[in-house]
């Protein structure tokens, strides 16, 4: 099949790799020299996203956030200049699940369908074709897009219409986010109190406070192994898209816009690049806390 | 061995009647008609916190707040009045780690031994002996509590020295409360952005967004079934003792402080004796959402 890939960073490169693997070929813009192997193996470079779609019948977008894509799909030498009647642009990035919507009609306008599928997994999901992946369009859009998404992904769900899998990766992010910062509180208080923060998890893993962030990131609080992983500078992008989409919708997320100050403060201390368990040195300053 | 049990509720009447059942010679203050069974049963009915004291080698308390607890201790007829050389005290009421701390000190003076030991696992755990009880004080008192509280619990855990246990149910309610506020949070970003909130749960539960909460809770939200449970008056009161207990420790618990703030808007709205999970119908009103 003819497919373009417009995207290759750190989750992308690996991404595209899996569809040129496969055997499809695969039309590459914008190919910086770290992603030079993709065209050893097969890609065709091309030199604008315009040409991309035009060669291509379904166009993969992976990029870092919404501006870019709207930059991608309406700029000039864009996606939409290259489109006709039957393509199907998946955009597999992390993106305004409103500015989706607005997306999807105006590419309706040309005859083009539209899947949102951002992913979940961070790079080693990509490197391994583990990543899992919410999608939100029509059936036979994600029908069409599902064999190319298992050479990607395992865990591949449909969760609604257009814009139901950015609005999905948001609930995402916004739980794992806000279940960081509550074992961070947790473990601080614990500290604090002199209880022993290790003995606490272990005690805690068995009930209620169970969960797959107290199990590994937990883990990592303790050991205070912060390599990302996922970056905390990346997740308060995410959670941007949660307080930007709370107030397109005219709803209050209090803990969502107080973890993203949070974040705003790690970053300030030099934590963006440290993975988003490395919330906790910032509840630990707050208390006072060091080392 | 004779036990002392003082505060036959909810929780502490089903817990008295396992160690009355397994032989033991159990001593009661204040029992009220509806716990007349376990006079029945064999429990020995005495008119003062004192006198139950003076019987019993263990003296266990399961009562409501911090004041509750320091009234039994030190009250006019309370257990210090009663407590001669060796005798120990179990608490396994949901109190104050800081004050803990306190009555355990006053208690040694009297030549008495310790242990904190709360409890999670509510109405349910308590009938069916299955509670988490996570404790603090010496590697001797804990030994000598363990057959006790084996009769009342499961999952058993020594966290540390006296007021770790108080400390680590802390923690605990901070990460049930707040998980519980991220899952609300994020279902209602998704039922405001038009995604099925059902859906959404059933995407995430294979990733970092997995939890206990997401998959007890969430089903609670998504179903509407918000009969307790547990109460949000009763983890009120315990997010309670986790924003007291940061203001003597002088650390910010940011999160933790605003799902309090939530609680008493759900306490507002008649919530209050609802289940813990029925915080999302605060936020769905805040988001104007409603059904």
């Amino acid at each position: 099949m003819n497919i373009g890939f417009i995207g290759l960073g750190v989750m992308g490169s690996p991404m595209a790799g899996h569809l040129i693997a496969a055997g499809h070929s695969v039309f590459l813009n914008r190919v910086k020299p770290v992603c030079q192997h993709l065209v050893e193996q097969g890609g065709t470079p091309l030199d604008s996203a315009r040409a991309v779609a035009q060669a291509a019948d379904i166009i993969i977008l992976m990029l870092p956030d919404t501006p870019d894509v709207d930059a991608v799909l309406f700029g000039p030498n864009g996606v939409a200049e290259g489109l006709s009647k039957g393509k199907l642009v998946i955009d597999m990035s992390s993106i305004s699940p409103v500015q989706t919507q607005a997306f999807a009609a105006r590419l309706a306008d040309l005859g083009c369908d539209y899947l949102d599928a951002p992913v979940s997994g961070g790079e080693l999901g990509a490197k391994n074709a583990a990543l899992t992946i919410m999608c939100g369009g029509t059936t036979a859009a994600f029908e069409r897009a599902r064999p190319l998404l298992e050479l990607m992904g395992k865990n591949i769900t449909l969760v609604g219409d257009v814009g139901a899998g950015q609005t999905c990766k948001v609930a995402n992010q916004i739980i794992v986010g806000l279940t960081i910062a509550a074992v961070s509180e947790a473990m601080t208080f614990a500290k604090a109190a002199g209880a022993d923060p290790a003995k606490v998890r272990e005690a805690l893993m068995g009930g209620f406070a169970a969960s797959r962030i107290l199990e590994v990131h937990g883990e990592r609080m303790i050991n205070r192994t912060f390599d990302p992983g996922f970056r905390i500078r990346l997740h308060r992008k995410d959670l941007g898209l949660a307080v930007d989409g709370a107030k397109a919708l005219n709803l209050a997320l209090p803990n969502t816009a107080t973890t993203q100050q949070l974040m705003n403060t790690a970053i300030a201390r030099g934590d963006g690049d440290k993975d988003h368990s490395a919330l906790i040195l910032t509840l630990e300053a707050l208390a006072g806390q060091t080392g």
